[in-house]
C-alpha cells in the first residue's frame, strides 16, 4: 500500500515505498482487501488461466499479474460508461502491452460491455471468425480505444489520446463547464518503456507535461528471453523523472488494490504526467510464478488445478465466475449512465451559454468538415516553377488556419516542410512561454516515429474530431513507418506530407535519397501514396487525402522547383489515380507515364519524342496506385492501353519495382546501388534522368517492343548510371 | 576547463561546472589556449564558413561550434594512423550527427590523410562526381567507419564498434598482449539524444557497460525548429545516469580545448561509458550565432566576411589555411605510423606466445572463414514437417557454435527464434553474472531498430572481422528497417533471421502479420529477402547470405510446420533465385510458382490441377527475386516460360505488388485490408488459401488467360476473404 499523505497533492508528489531494486518481495496475501476484491482477484486470475488453457495458447501471466490494477481501475478510478462505450468524455485505457489483451477483455465482460459476452470471451484462441477477442486489442470492437500489439506504440497513441483531450479542453472548456475532463489510463510492459517509440514518447510527453496522463508499469521484469536484467538494468524512476515525470512506486501490486486506488486518484492531480511503477509477479501464485515461461504460453493443466486449488476453486470446474464477482461489477453499468446524463445536462446548459463553441464542438463531434472546406483550397497557382513542397503549403496553408480539426506537426523540419501557416500558435504547455494547448502547430522534434504514432492517438480520440497531419522527409517515414502502417490498419485518417522525395533532393546523398520506400507504401493496405507532380496535382492530393476519411494518405513531394503544367494537370485527375496527360489518335506509338516529380521529365521526353523523332506518344500521369486500381477496369484500359498493344514506359526515379502491372519498362533507379550526393539536377544526370539520354534509351525500347513480340511479356529496367 | 582532480580517476567521476540550463554562456576567448590552437580554432571555423558559402550549400553552424572538441581528439587524445587509415587498433570515430560532416572531412584533411586533398575538401557541395565529401560521411572513404545521416544510427553503430573492441579483447588480449585497446568515440548532437533508436542504444550501452564508448554531445540547443527547449526539456545529464552512463560536463566547450582533452582522457578510464555534455554556440563568433539559420544553409556572404574581420583574417581571401595551422598537425601521420609499428611488433610477440590465437586472429582480420564452414551444414533433415524457423536453427546452429565470427542476437524472442545453440555464452558485461565478453549471444532486449544499428557497427568493426545476425518477428523488422537499410546501403554483411513471416503465424493477429514488408525488402538495394519453403531451402537461404560477403541478407520464415518437400527442393537451387522443383513437357498449361511458407502449397494445388483436371503444371519455387534477377536472362525464361504464353501464377501470402515481372496472376492476400487473428489454418483458409479453392480459382484464371489473348498483358489477383 502507498505510504504518505496523499491528501498532500501536488505537483511533486512522490510516494516511494520499498527500493527499485530487482530483489524479491512477498505476496501479503489478502491483506488490506475486502473479501469480495480478494475474490474478484482470485476469479480473475482462474479464469485467465481457463481461457488460455482452453486452446492452449494466448499470454496468461502478466494478465494475471495485473489483476488488482484492473479492479483499481474499473471499479474505482475510471470513468466511463459501459452501456455508452462511446461517451466522449470518457476516461481512455489503453492497453499497451497489448498481448495481455485478456486482462482487457475480461474486465470488459465483468463491467458490462454488451458485446463482451462470455461466449465471446471464452472464443479467445478459438477459430471463431467473428470473435471479439483477437490476439491483440482492436479498435473495431467496443471498449478498445486504439489497437496495440507491436510495442510502444500504445503509450505514444495515449500521448496522443492526452493531447487531443488537452486541446479539446483548451478550445472548448468554460469556466463551470468542464466538457472536456477524461483522463487517459495505459498500462505498458517491460518492452514498451524499451522499444524507442516508447522512450520518444516519455520524453515528448514529460515536455508536454500532459498531466491527463497516467502509465501504469506491470513491473514483472520477466520477458520472452527471461530476466529483465539480461538486457536493461536503468534506474526506471530516475530516468523518468529526468523526462519530467511523476514518479509513483507501488511493492505490491498484485494485492494493493486500495494502494493503487490512492496512487491512480493521485496522478490524477499532478502537474506532471504520471508514472506508477507497480511490482508485480508474473503468473502470480502459480507454478511458474515470476518465470519468462507465464508469459506467452498456457500454463499448462497441472498449473491450472493447483491454482485453483490453493484459491479454493474446484479444479474440475472451469469459467467458474462466482456471483459474488457479478455483483461486485454489477452497479458499474448504471453509474456509467449517471455519468453521461450529467455530462449531457452539463453540455445542455453549455450550448445555451456558449452557442457557437458547442455548434463547433458538435460539428467536430460529428466529424465533419464545413461543407464549403474545399473553396479553401486555391484554385490556380503562381506560373513560376514551384516546389511540389512549397505547393502543399500553397494548398494545404489555408485549410490549416480554418479549420480547427488540423493538428499538423512536423519533427524538426518546420523550414522545410511548408506545413505552417501565417496565425499558427505552437502546441505547448503555457508555462513554457512557446505556445499554449490552444496552439494546433506541433514540433515533435526529431522524433519521426512518435509523431506518426501520436497522430495515431489524435485521430483515435473521436472519429473525425482530429485531422492529424504529420511532416518529415520521405525517407525518415522509414523511421516512422510501423506507427503509419498502425494508423493505415485502424482506419485513421491521418495525412503525411512528405518531401524531399527523390534523388531530386540532392546533396544529402543516399542515406536521404528514397529508393525503394515508395514501394512499401504504395503495398501497404488502407493506404493512399499519392505523388503530385506540379501545384495543380498537389491540389488533387490534399483533396483526395482529406476525402480518405478512413484511411491514412502520404502526400510525396519535391524538394526543388518543378515547371507547372497548366492545361495538362488535373486535380479530378488525381483523385483517379491516373489520367491521360495528352492524348493521341487510336494507334499511338507509346503510352508514357510520368510520375510526381519526374512527371514533366515524361512531358518533355514526349515532345523530343514526337518533335524529333516522328513518334505518337501519349502521356499519362500517375500520382497513386491505389486510387487508379479503384476505378473501373474500362478506365484502367483506356487510360493505359497496354492491353492494345502499346507500349507503355514509365519514368521514374524510384526502384521500377510496383510498375510492371502498368508498364512494359522503367526509366528508373537502378536497385544495384543507393544514390548519390550530388546537386539535384546533376544527380538527375547521374542516373540517366537527362532528356537526352532518355530518348535514346526508350527509343531504343520502342524498337525493341515492336520487333520482339515475343518478348512483350517481360519487364524492362532502362537504367543508366554515371560511373558504372 | 574541467575543474575537480582528475588524477583521481574512477568510475563515479563526474565533474560539472556551470549549470545544464539553456542559459547563455559566453566564450571565453583565448583563455587557456596556446597560440596555435587559438589560430586553429580560428582558421578551422573560417574555413567551415568558406566552404558552405562556395556552392551556397551545407551544415556550417554546427562544424564551427564543434572545432575545440575536435582539436582536442584529433590531435591530443585520439590513436589513429591518417597513413595507415585501417590500422586494426585504431580508435573508431563515428560522427552521429553526420550533416556537420565538414568537421570531420576538415580535419581528416589537416591531419594527413592522403586522400583528402584540399581540392577534395573544396568539393563539398559541387558537383564533382568522384568527390570524397559528400553530404554526409560515407563508409568508402578514408576515416570514415560508418556512413551516418539519418539521426541516431551513428551513436548505435557506435556501441556496435564498442562491442565488437569488447568482444575482440575478451576473446584475443592475454596478460601483456593488449592486442585490442582502441576506444570509441561517437559526436551526437539534440537529434540523436531525441530518435528512438539513439535511446534505445543509450540504454542498451549502459547496460553493457561499454566503458570504452565515450560519446561526446555537441549541445547548442538549437535546432531547424529553433531553440531545442520548443520539444525536449529533460534533465539529459540524470537521463544518462539513469541509464548507467558516467556524466562530464563541459562548459565552455567552443574554447576549452585542455578541459576537454582531460575530459575526454578521463572517460578512457571510467567504469562506465561516457556522456561529454559539451556546450557549444552554434555558428560561434558569427552573426548567426546560436541562431536557427546556422544549422542548415551557409552563412551568407556578409556573415562570413565579419568573422574573418572579427578573427582577424582577410576579408578578401578564401580558404586560408595558415603554414603555422598545417604545422600544429604536422607531426600526426608520424605518431600514427609510430603506433602502428609498436602494435605490429607487439602483434609479432604475441604471434609467438599465442601462435593458435593469433592465426585465428588473422584469419578473421582478413575476413575468411573456415574453408570448410560448408560442410558444418547438414545434408539431410527429419523428415517430419517442421517450421522454417526451425530449419534455421538445424542449420546455422552448428555453424553459430564453431564460428567466432557469428555475434547472434535477438529482440527478445529467444525462445521464439531457434537462433541459440548449446554451448552458447550471452555477451554480457562480467559483473552481472549472466555472461561475459567473450559470449556471442546477444539479448537486445525489445529493440530491434539499435539491435539491426549495433550489427552494423560490429561488421563495420573491421570487414569480415563479424558476420552479425539479428533475429525477431519478421514484421518487428519494419522496426528495424531504416538500420536494414543502413546495412545494405554500406555493404555490410549482416544477417537478419526474420521469423513468423506469414498469416500463418495465426492469433497474434493483424499487428504481427506481414501483408506489404516483403515489397520493401525485395525492393531494397543491395539486398537479398529470402524466403525458403523447407529445411532444404533454408540451408540454401543461409549458404547465399554467408556467401554474400557485401550485401545484407534477410532470411524469412515460418512460425508453422511445413511439409519437407524431399526430392524437390535444392539448396542450390535457392541461390539461383528460383528454379524449376517440377517440370512438364514443352507445352505446359501452367506454371505455378510457391513461396515461402506457401510453396507447399502450391505444391499441393499442382498436384490436384493434375490428377483431378487433367492439366500440365509446372511448379517453381521462388525464394528470392534479387538472386534471380542476377541470372542470365536465358535461365530466367527457361524457369518461367512466360515468354512461350504459358500463363504463370504464384501463390503467396502477401501482396501481389512486385510478382507482376514474373506471374500473370497472384493467389495472394488483399490491399484492401490486413490479416486477421485466427489460428494459422484458419487464417490460411478465410483468406482463401485452402487447397480447393485455389484451385478454383487457378482454373477459372486458366481458362480467361486461353480465351482473352488481349488481357494476357493485366495482372490478375486471385483474392478471397472468408467475411466478405
Amino acid at each position: 500500500m502507498v505510504s504518505g499523505i496523499l491528501s498532500n497533492i501536488n505537483s511533486e508528489l512522490e510516494v516511494v515505498v520499498g527500493k527499485s531494486s530487482q530483489g524479491d518481495w512477498k505476496v501479503k496475501g489478502t491483506k488490506g482487501l475486502t473479501a469480495a476484491e480478494d475474490l474478484v482477484l482470485k476469479t480473475f486470475r482462474v479464469l485467465i488461466a481457463d481461457l488460455c488453457q482452453q486452446f492452449n495458447g494466448g499470454h496468461p501471466g502478466g494478465a494475471m499479474g495485473m489483476a488488482a490494477i484492473g479492479v483499481a481501475l474499473w471499479k474505482y478510478v475510471m470513468n466511463y460508461a459501459p452501456h455508452t462505450p462511446d461517451w466522449i468524455n470518457r476516461d481512455r485505457f489503453v492497453l499497451s502491452n497489448g498481448h495481455t489483451c485478456l486482462f482487457q477483455y475480461t474486465f470488459l465482460h465483468l463491467t458490462g460491455y454488451k458485446d463482451m459476452t462470455f461466449e465471446q470471451l471464452k472464443s479467445y484462441h478459438s477459430d471463431r471468425v467473428d470473435a471479439l477477442c483477437p490476439g491483440h486489442p482492436e479498435i473495431e470492437h467496443q471498449g478498445i480505444e486504439v489497437t496495440t500489439g507491436p510495442l510502444g506504440q500504445g503509450i505514444a497513441n495515449a500521448v496522443g489520446l492526452a493531447m487531443a483531450s488537452k486541446s479539446l479542453a483548451a478550445k472548448f472548456n468554460r469556466p463551470g463547464f468542464d466538457i472536456v475532463s477524461d483522463h487517459i489510463w495505459c498500462m505498458v510492459g517491460d518492452a514498451c518503456l524499451q522499444e524507442g517509440v516508447g522512450l520518444e514518447a516519455i520524453s515528448f510527453a514529460g515536455h508536454m507535461r500532459l498531466n491527463n496522463l497516467t502509465v501504469m508499469y506491470d513491473n514483472n521484469q520477466i520477458t520472452c528471453d527471461g530476466p529483465v536484467n539480461l538486457t536493461n538494468t536503468e534506474d526506471i524512476n530516475a530516468k523518468m523523472r529526468a523526462c519530467g515525470w511523476n514518479v509513483i512506486e507501488i511493492s505490491d501490486g498484485c494485492w494493493d488494490v486500495l494502494g493503487l486506488v490512492e496512487a491512480l486518484e493521485a496522478s490524477k492531480h499532478s502537474a506532471l504526467p504520471t508514472f506508477i511503477n507497480v511490482h508485480t509477479v508474473i503468473g502470480v501464485d502459480t507454478s511458474v510464478a515470476g518465470n519468462a515461461v507465464a508469459h506467452g504460453a498456457a500454463i499448462g493443466t497441472d498449473a491450472v488445478a493447483s491454482l485453483k486449488q490453493l484459491y479454493g476453486f474446484d479444479p474440475d470446474r472451469r469459467f467458474v465466475v462466482p456471483e459474488a464477482v457479478r455483483d461486485f461489477f454489477k452497479e458499474l453499468p448504471q453509474r456509467g449512465e449517471a455519468m453521461v446524463f450529467r455530462w449531457r445536462a452539463i453540455f445542455d446548459r453549455y450550448r445555451e451559454v456558449y452557442p457557437t463553441l458547442a455548434e463547433d464542438y458538435t460539428r467536430r463531434h460529428g466529424g465533419d468538415l464545413p461543407s464549403d472546406w474545399e473553396s479553401l483550397i486555391p484554385t490556380e497557382f503562381p506560373s513560376k516553377a514551384t516546389a511540389t513542397r512549397a505547393s502543399s503549403g500553397l494548398v494545404f496553408g489555408p485549410l490549416a488556419e480554418s479549420l480547427g480539426q488540423f493538428m499538423v506537426g512536423t519533427a524538426d523540419l518546420e523550414p522545410s516542410v511548408y506545413m505552417n501557416w501565417k496565425t499558427k500558435e505552437n502546441f505547448e504547455p503555457p508555462e513554457l512561454g512557446t505556445g499554449s494547448y490552444t496552439g494546433r502547430f506541433i514540433h515533435y522534434g526529431v522524433r519521426e516515429h512518435v509523431m506518426a504514432a501520436v497522430s495515431n492517438g489524435l485521430a483515435a480520440y473521436h472519429p473525425g474530431m482530429f485531422i492529424p497531419v504529420t511532416s518529415s522527409f520521405f525517407m525518415f517515414y522509414l523511421y516512422a513507418a510501423p506507427a503509419v502502417r498502425m494508423g493505415a490498419l485502424q482506419h485513421l485518417q491521418v495525412i503525411h506530407a512528405a518531401t524531399h522525395d527523390s534523388i531530386g533532393m540532392g546533396e544529402d546523398g543516399p542515406t536521404h535519397q528514397p529508393i525503394e520506400l515508395a514501394a512499401l507504401y504504395r503495398t501497404m493496405p488502407n493506404f493512399l501514396y499519392i505523388r503530385p507532380g506540379d501545384s495543380e496535382e498537389t491540389a488533387g492530393a490534399w483533396m483526395a487525402a482529406i476525402k480518405a476519411r478512413h484511411m491514412s494518405s502520404l502526400i510525396s513531394t519535391s524538394r526543388h522547383a518543378l515547371p507547372q503544367l497548366t492545361g495538362l494537370t488535373r486535380r479530378t485527375g488525381v483523385a483517379r489515380g491516373a489520367y491521360v496527360l495528352e492524348e493521341a489518335p487510336q494507334k499511338a506509338d507509346l503510352t508514357l507515364i510520368g510520375v510526381g516529380a519526374e512527371l514533366n521529365l515524361a512531358v518533355r521526353v514526349a515532345t523530343e519524342l514526337r518533335t524529333r523523332h516522328g513518334l505518337t506518344v501519349r502521356t499519362v500521369s500517375f500520382p497513386c496506385q491505389r486510387l487508379f486500381e479503384q476505378q473501373p477496369p474500362q478506365y484502367r484500359r483506356d487510360v493505359l492501353r497496354k492491353h492494345t498493344g502499346v507500349p507503355v514506359v514509365v519514368v521514374e526515379a524510384y526502384a521500377a519495382n510496383g510498375w510492371e502491372r502498368y508498364a512494359n519498362a522503367a526509366v528508373c533507379m537502378p536497385t544495384t546501388r543507393f544514390g548519390k550526393s550530388l546537386p539535384g539536377p546533376k544527380a538527375y544526370e547521374f542516373f540517366g534522368f537527362s532528356v537526352d539520354s532518355m530518348v535514346t534509351r526508350i527509343l531504343g525500347f520502342v524498337n525493341f517492343f515492336h520487333a520482339n513480340p515475343e518478348m512483350r511479356v517481360e519487364f524492362v529496367e532502362l537504367t543508366s548510371v554515371g560511373d558504372e
